[in-house]
């Protein structure tokens, strides 16, 4: 059975323009995932007049809305009022959403500022959602056909709440029989060529292939019916994954726990393999540090944004090596890693260009990437860099060096 | 006089939450400069009968529709079946549309695909919009009471047919009046302690107030209409960037060169007095680094994640001193910027807490700031730490030393 959702954003800088409605697109992936058909995203201003009509249309073609947005305790403001103008429902105190705030407040050793006791007023009858790192409790209700649930629109407190309180309560709600999600995640090889190497796979017409691409990394996702064989779906996706092969560097939806992102896979290798590691950042000034913090297994991390530009290919490797000896030897670690780069000057366009060299040092091998990274955003192309000299360690680890 | 317009997105891939609306978001800017008010974003997928009624909807109730996706040539690309299904306008065929899509595929030495053919038939009376980038054309026609523009999906298309001729016709085709916006931007406070203390400024009914807040930093937003007295309009702004004080670091929306952020301005401020500085990043990890790339006045970026945690506040002072003077010296810079850290731990809730110091130490003085960050993201809680660590400079700069 079609379980139709639909997505409302409420918020005056989404309408003009001024942020990109990311929650929408997040809070769509994860109905999907739970089996809703997702028909519609509708975004309206701070306008009590538009809310209410919004929220009425709603109430008769969906079967549940997920709001995010609007329940902040300035005026501008609108959500509850507008569900309850448009419901008829009175707004009714709530003690212990009070407290919360006032907790949320006194955890900071501040004093709760008197308009935030307007966050404590919810329609009647609504049943509350705890907000545990802000100060805007959410609230479900149904209100003719449609079962909605307003959440506030900082995306850490909307997540934080769709993923402890709301998901548990919709799939207790409906009836839902999702499809399984998988997604081969793969580093350094773009959407087309991946297409291509899929292009002699035999993919049946009830399994969905789509793509999504990020600026540093390729998701390829196979959607396969709840009732789907088993076996024939691994043998698929084992298929998939060989073709794009060492690219690939993990994949999610297998089971509930392997959903992890690039350091939590090397993070893994690394206890399980006991090593240390030292690193020498310099194009992405340290967006690479920032990704280790924390992990045990980084000895040093340094910086240096003119250090390692190198002049041509010829000069870097003894560079490389007697930088890396002298890492491993000062800070005893087991690995070096080190990312060097070139700037190409480009007159043609307003393009940057960047040769990045990446190279891995151990006691028994020395390995080299080198990347071309082209683009109009600097901090884009830094990521990459972050990332992909993150991902030679990470091949490294998966496989055993010659 | 108010002209409303409206934005609609259309894309399986967009209601599935796979990639996020910036179309709509670029659109609305765009409308709004050019004195629309824009009151709705609406985003449905490949559904012949959901457009349809959309088209409708809208056309009943908005001035304008900006309309972007499904044109392609493909069986799921439905925009125009549905304009033609709506508004009872028969599709001709367009001979000069024909002979530009194959003029596409000539360029690139391609044979037209038989299938592009489907994107020459255009509603009857529909004024083309021509594509230079891509294969499909753009429309615009009058249907009840409402001017649609129909645009491709593909951010570069789109946005050329926008800028080269939509946005002269839309200026022909409507009387504008664009609003004035300006942005006070403030780090250190929170959107309610601002509304608090423009609690006692008197803004007039025609001068909308809004806010916008990010993780680290808000931004009071005022809506002035094009013909609001231009000294009253500075009066109002000095006075509302007077009563937030210090936390403001810049007033965007005032000339057209100002528009720029935290990092900005301190590139400024450094370059006019010509100093350097040093830094030393523990909590932050990197992430204080990557925001001064290639700034010249950025002597040394030195991480060390675990070397600035203090076990208590009295034992701080003389640590980050003694730390400064050997960094200042080494270096030869005017400035060292420290950052250290005190980790709480919290057992009663998921939440990390964070107890950050900064201090800045020059010939004349030494600054100290310490915050309390509350949150569960670490990632979040990383990037105010180095926002905050930078600010402290930013007032140093601003201000002049006691």
């Amino acid at each position: 059975m079609t379980v139709i959702a639909e997505i409302f954003s409420q918020g005056e800088e989404l309408v003009n323009g001024q942020i990109v409605d990311s929650n929408a697109a997040w809070i769509s992936q994860q109905l999907l995932e739970l089996g809703f058909t997702v028909s519609r995203h509708t975004a309206v201003g701070d306008d009590l007049a538009a809310l209410t009509d919004l929220l009425t249309e709603i109430a008769n073609r969906a079967d549940c809305c997920i709001c995010s947005g609007g329940l902040g305790p300035t005026s501008d403001d609108l959500t509850v009022a507008a569900v309850s103008q448009a419901s008829s429902l009175p707004l009714v105190f709530d003690e212990i959403a009070l407290q919360q705030i006032e907790q949320f407040f006194q955890r900071r050793q501040r004093a709760m500022p008197e308009i935030n006791r307007k966050q404590a007023w919810l329609p009647s009858g609504a049943q509350r959602i705890d907000n545990s790192l802000g100060t805007a409790p959410g609230f479900q209700l149904r209100y003719l056909r449609c079962h909605f649930v307003f959440l506030p629109g900082v995306p850490a407190e909307m997540q934080a709440m769709f993923n402890a309180q709301v998901k548990p309560s919709l799939q207790q709600h409906f009836q839902l029989n999702p499809d399984q999600l998988i997604s081969i995640k793969s580093i350094g090889i773009g959407e087309s060529a991946i297409q291509q190497r899929l292009a002699e796979l035999e993919i049946p017409d009830c399994v969905q292939l789509g793509f999504r691409a990020a600026s540093d990394e390729v998701h390829t996702k196979l959607r396969f019916r709840a009732d789907y064989p088993e076996q024939l779906k691994l043998n698929l996706i084992e298929q998939a994954a060989g073709l794009i092969g060492d690219y690939v560097y993990t994949i999610s939806g297998l089971n509930k726990t392997d959903d992890v992102d690039l350091i939590g896979v090397i993070d893994r290798l690394m206890q399980t393999q006991q090593c240390s590691v030292s690193l020498f950042e310099s194009f992405s000034h340290g967006l690479l540090a920032s990704r280790c913090w924390q992990k045990n297994w980084l000895k040093q991390a340094a910086i240096d944004g003119n250090g390692l530009q190198i002049a041509d290919d010829d000069a870097i490797e003894p560079h490389l090596s007697q930088l890396a000896a002298n890492l491993r030897q000062n800070q005893r670690s087991d690995f070096a890693l080190i990312q060097a780069y070139r700037q190409i000057p480009d007159s043609s366009t307003q393009q940057i260009q960047i040769v990045l060299y990446n190279s891995l040092h151990t006691d028994n091998c020395v390995r080299y990437a080198r990347h071309t990274l082209v683009g109009s955003h600097i901090h884009t192309l830094q990521q990459q860099a972050a990332t992909l000299t993150l991902d030679l360690l990470r091949r490294y680890l998966q496989s055993t060096c010659p």
